[in-house]
């Protein structure tokens, strides 16, 4: 045993050296420095969660965030600040709503109108109705019953029981337990599960329209007052014909309960909300520290900026923008030159299918062919990107040495998900070294999902995501109408943005660039005797 | 050991046969079937909480729970169903209420008109300031800064980090630590606090109303959404000048924030709040199921049928007077003929003090002398009651055999708490028992308070509540905006209220009265060398 323990750690000094090359630990320093003791990242994000407010893709709001992001890499001496649209859709947002329950009593209700949907043009009111509707088949169930009336669709439940604590953070054997490897799948249906779900957004409008219906609602998913208001009809020609609102659980279970008993009560809804189509294209907002040797390509760190409308947009993800934008900061102001150049990216487009990041990988990285799936041809891009092959590398792809991406809240770092390649494991193990005292510890060969680095992924290039505490974010806060700048974490977020500007000074010096991923060729096994779980 | 243990079975077998002679368990089974299987109370607590709504004393809808619930009683097959009214002060209630953030941004707030402010006349805006005042001492801080504004005088916090569940239901082992015998304390300064913290909120709006500010905005206790609104100025002459609201944690400190980078936030308020000073007596609802013998006095069940407004009043307490009213119409359904007289109270002003329940002790009980601080002569009583001296019983106080209460929302009965009355803890066991396998097993020693039963307890009148789970009552839904029927537990309320129907046949058809506590002749034990928390 002691043998065995002593060989290990004679092996752990003698590869420490040669990865320990590239690190300058007084670079390490003065990032602490002045990430920790001289941080702006608090301000950063309070401007961009209460100043602003919530920034809808291609909203007003959102265009004033471009702007002033781009405002603040230029003040703090990042070069080549630019923007780099894409095609997305309209721009929506709300100046005022009211949903009311007139009668049997008056309340006013927690609710905000779906995202993309129409305005009422005044107050509209009428009687609910419950009509559960989940899938086409339900329609016959509805017909002829929904003329004149607020059609609530979701069906109701009853109050949550939350038998665990809302704020959270990592204990070790839960970072543990990251530490597993995942054998990558593929899910053929889940492009077709997607495709489903957005066409019988647009079945079920039309079939509530047709029927005369002159609203609907829908019940908030978590209960507690929260709301969230999410919607995808973003593109042009996509647009609802009726107003729908999200009504909070418990306002939504009240109007279920006396419908049932009846009779029905009367609901008024007033959506003020303006459509602005002056630009259909969302911008990507770029920015640099330039490298000394424009021969190793760059590395590059990135977060979206883009949220949903029914809080500010403050753990998700002006937390993790005003992160990553701290990280520039505090690279710039140490002066450190880096060999690589590192490149900055506030995302777009993310809360309606990474849109942001793929137009960046389409742009810089990689092209996918068609689907292989027929049914799939001429869907956006996003819908089924991965059977979509043979994948072409652009010339840029080699450039892109590293993608470090913060998208999980205010918590701060413990560690990083190593998207299943052992060979990043020992170096990002040297790089967060000096942050274990700060709780970031746990390299973990996991992968993870949902946000920008996967389709960098997707192409074989090395994108990461940091493991971040919980706290309250998936609890209450993610997409909630509380996902407002009180919720986050000063210690935390100073930490986290020192973590990862140290992150890119090192890869960005590194002697060589970080292992990459193989380049997918085909798709991930999938037997051919395996059943898929359908939904329908 | 052995021994020691053998003796204690045997001693527990020789008396529980003679506890057990009243205890007929027929009834309790035909008590079980139709408070279980044949349950109504979830219709009862639905028609409180969805079609009447929060009930504040004397608001209207508060009426309208009056005649309902006398009807049901009646209905029921009661006896003697009638209201016993008592001064209290105006009605109230809001129409609509709008609060918004107009500059730098709009934003429809999270608010509450504060209970008994006055109406804003249509909508009114002016800028914030943020002001924190606790105390007299702050006034001059602030004199000469505040006219023209919306006045935010609670000093903002940040977000919580809740780290328990919401929703929880005893151990075994905190319902043991339950069973600590507390020694009574008197602390003569708690009414001097009471009647500092009323006569403060009185002089602050004079001071606001005097500096020439609009209306005063407090911060919500609870964050994540939730408001609740409490106030206590409804007594006639009591009413503010100024109107008031009480705003969501999460858009509180988003304006305290903005105000303090600057400009301030413009907000509008409107406040379509009434009064209804048709009858300014409350009334308390009685009911009863006569007893066969009018000479052994009688026992009784309550629970307040008031709420604040923000929610519905469905846990707090729409469930306890659902249950109090299930457990009359079980007693009635079945039949049974008690010895002693069942009475049912649904009290007012319980929000307020447990006005109604004192009422009932005043009128029916005993009455207390003046105050034995000066200072407290002229207050109201509920002020400082139990420093009222001598203690004068009614001829009927020795009539009330047992009161049982319930207002610790809709979980289910886990025990009773036997108010440091060791006498009384065999026989709650014994009455118990068959409800064991419902999860109801505690009978602990210690007391418990705030509410109904308390000044009965305060005049040596034998009044109990029982130990309910808590769920989430605290954590999240009393007094609050989701103090809704959906939260609320039916398998819980049906077990509880056929616990209660139990234990008043029991009590009704017992040998003897309950062991009762000793009347009150002095103030417990204060010595002299003590010193007090005064909070100024």
């Amino acid at each position: 045993m002691r043998r065995v323990l002593l060989l290990a750690t004679c092996a752990a000094l003698a590869t420490a050296p040669a990865l320990g090359q590239s690190v300058d630990r007084t670079q390490t320093t003065r990032i602490i420095d002045e990430g920790i003791a001289h941080s702006e990242v608090m301000l950063t994000a309070e401007h961009l969660a209460d100043v602003i407010g919530p920034r809808m893709t291609n909203s007003p709001a959102m265009r004033t965030a471009e702007a002033w992001t781009q405002a603040k890499f230029t003040e703090w001496g990042l070069k080549n600040v630019h923007k780099e649209g894409f095609d997305f859709g309209r721009g929506w947002y709300i100046v005022a709503s009211s949903v009311k329950m007139l009668t049997p009593r008056p309340i006013q209700l927690t609710a905000i109108p779906i995202a993309w949907t129409p305005a009422t043009n005044g107050p509209i009111s009428a009687p609910v109705i419950v009509a559960p509707i989940a899938r086409v088949r339900d329609f016959d169930k509805w017909r002829g019953k929904l003329s004149g009336k607020i059609v609530m669709v979701t069906l109701p439940n009853t109050g949550s029981e939350p038998g665990e604590a809302p704020f959270q953070r990592y204990t070790g054997e839960e970072l543990g337990k990251l530490d597993q490897y995942q054998q990558p799948t593929y899910n053929p249906e889940a492009a077709d599960r997607r495709l489903k779900r957005l066409d019988f957004a647009k079945k079920l409008d039309a079939f509530l329209k047709s029927e005369g219906a002159v609203a609907m609602a829908t019940m908030a998913y978590r209960d507690g007052k929260l709301v969230s208001g999410e919607g995808y009809t973003f593109g042009v020609g996509d647009t609802p014909a009726l107003p729908a609102v999200q009504i909070a659980a418990e306002d939504y279970r009240r109007l279920a309960r006396l419908a049932k008993i009846g009779p029905a009560p009367t609901v008024e809804i007033n959506s003020d909300v303006r459509f602005d189509d002056s630009d259909t294209r969302a911008y990507n907002i770029i920015a640099e520290i330039p490298g000394t040797d424009p021969k190793v390509g760059y590395v590059m760190a990135g977060g979206h900026l883009d949220s949903w409308v029914a809080g500010d947009g403050a753990a998700d993800n002006g937390a993790g923008s005003a992160m990553v934008m701290e990280a520039a900061r505090i690279i710039a102001k140490t002066g450190i030159r880096p060999k690589r150049t590192i490149r900055f990216a506030l995302w777009a487009g993310e809360e309606q299918g990474l849109l942001g990041s793929l137009s960046y990988v389409e742009s810089h990285l990689a092209t996918r062919g068609n689907p292989s799936d027929p049914k799939q041809t001429g869907l956006a891009l996003y819908m089924g990107w991965s059977n979509r092959w043979p994948i072409t590398p652009k010339p840029g792809w080699g450039d892109l040495a590293a993608y470090f991406n913060l998208d999980n809240g205010s918590g701060k770092v413990r560690g990083i998900y190593a998207e299943n390649n052992p060979a990043v494991v020992p170096i990002f193990r040297e790089w967060l070294a000096p942050f274990g005292p700060m709780g970031a510890k746990d390299v973990v060969i996991r992968t993870t999902g949902g946000t920008d680095h996967v389709f960098m992924q997707a192409v074989g290039a090395p994108g990461f995501q940091f493991i971040q505490d919980p706290l309250d974010y998936d609890s209450r806060v993610h997409h909630s109408s509380i996902d407002t700048f009180d919720h986050l974490k000063g210690n935390d977020m100073r930490q986290a943005a020192t973590i990862l500007a140290s992150f890119l000074v090192n890869a960005a010096n590194a002697e060589k660039a970080l292992p990459r991923p193989p380049l997918p060729t085909k798709p991930a096994v999938t037997e051919p005797f395996a059943y898929s779980d359908e939904d329908e």
